[in-house]
């Protein structure tokens, strides 16, 4: 599978490739162990600190290794990768290693200590910066504190997830509202 | 502008249209007010109950009416509403009425006193559930109580926010991995 040669991407703007609400990959690293599991419930909270917020269900071997570490990386996929993204989401990480599994190259990031997956042309280097509501509805405030992306393509064909066993694939880009938009509304 | 005649939808389903990340029209009431905001930042965070966590931000109007209300309706437009969704975006309800401004119709939900945006393919009828983060990072956590969805077309075109001024348009919806999902992780 390709890998993605991924250059330094401003934090405060990862709202490009988030905000349009793809599924993703969130790796994780604790002691000896790394993890990888399929997210697609998380929203852009905040521009600066960049802040991510996003559920991750106690009942994932990843919940003990996020809340341990208090990292994570979210990885943005694109859409050669959805069976895997599929099959990883139909495991647990507390019997496979996924990275071995499905083949995929865990790469160093620069803040975190759990590992970038070098097939996802994004990854967003994340710590922990508000446990309040996870103990209620597992829902985790991360700050992004380093971003990776690939300079091309622009805009990758991602999934989006829609129940079911249906995704829906993101279609073109386009800037013909662009100057409709007050400047600093933009 | 074409109206949308939608049924009930089961709330625990609404994944199918929000999860995939679309930009929303949040309405709100209070009292005699109404108002209409553009809205990007949203996520999915249970089943049952329907939860849905966003990001409303304290600078806009809809902000007072939805803190002192607790209501909302979550409505979905079609990327044929593009313009005015801009346009939404860069006023305050403060200064217009913004269905009289739009030539959008309010619609009367069936739950909660703000209106449903007749142009607009799906409306979700919300009643806050937690305020908790609402100080800290203007996020709330909604119920949604009633679902209405246009049974036509199907999976309407949704625009998706990037950030400056750029729309990703949504892409077909396929079922074309299903048959990978473990049933009890569809």
């Amino acid at each position: 599978m390709r890998r993605f040669a991924k250059k330094d991407f401003p934090v405060s703007e990862i709202r490009r490739f988030l905000e349009p609400g793809p599924i993703v990959l969130v790796s994780s690293a604790w002691k000896e162990r790394t993890n990888i599991m399929t997210m697609g419930w998380h929203t852009v909270m905040e521009f600066a600190p960049s802040l991510i917020g996003c559920m991750i269900s106690g009942s994932n071997h990843s919940f003990d290794l996020i809340r341990k570490s208090r990292e994570c990386v979210i990885n943005v996929p694109t859409v050669d990768l959805a069976p895997t993204v599929v099959d990883i989401g139909n495991c647990s990480g507390s019997d496979v290693d996924k990275f071995a599994k499905f083949c995929l190259t865990p790469a160093p990031a620069a803040k975190v200590k759990a590992p970038l997956i070098a097939e996802c042309f994004a990854g967003f280097e994340c710590r922990l910066a508000d446990a309040r509501l996870v103990e209620r509805y597992n829902f985790f405030v991360f700050e992004v504190v380093k971003a990776h992306v690939a300079p091309a393509p622009r805009y990758p064909k991602t999934i989006h997830y829609r129940g079911d066993g249906l995704f829906m694939l993101s279609g073109r880009t386009t800037a013909r509202w662009r100057k409709r938009f007050k400047p600093h509304m933009l």
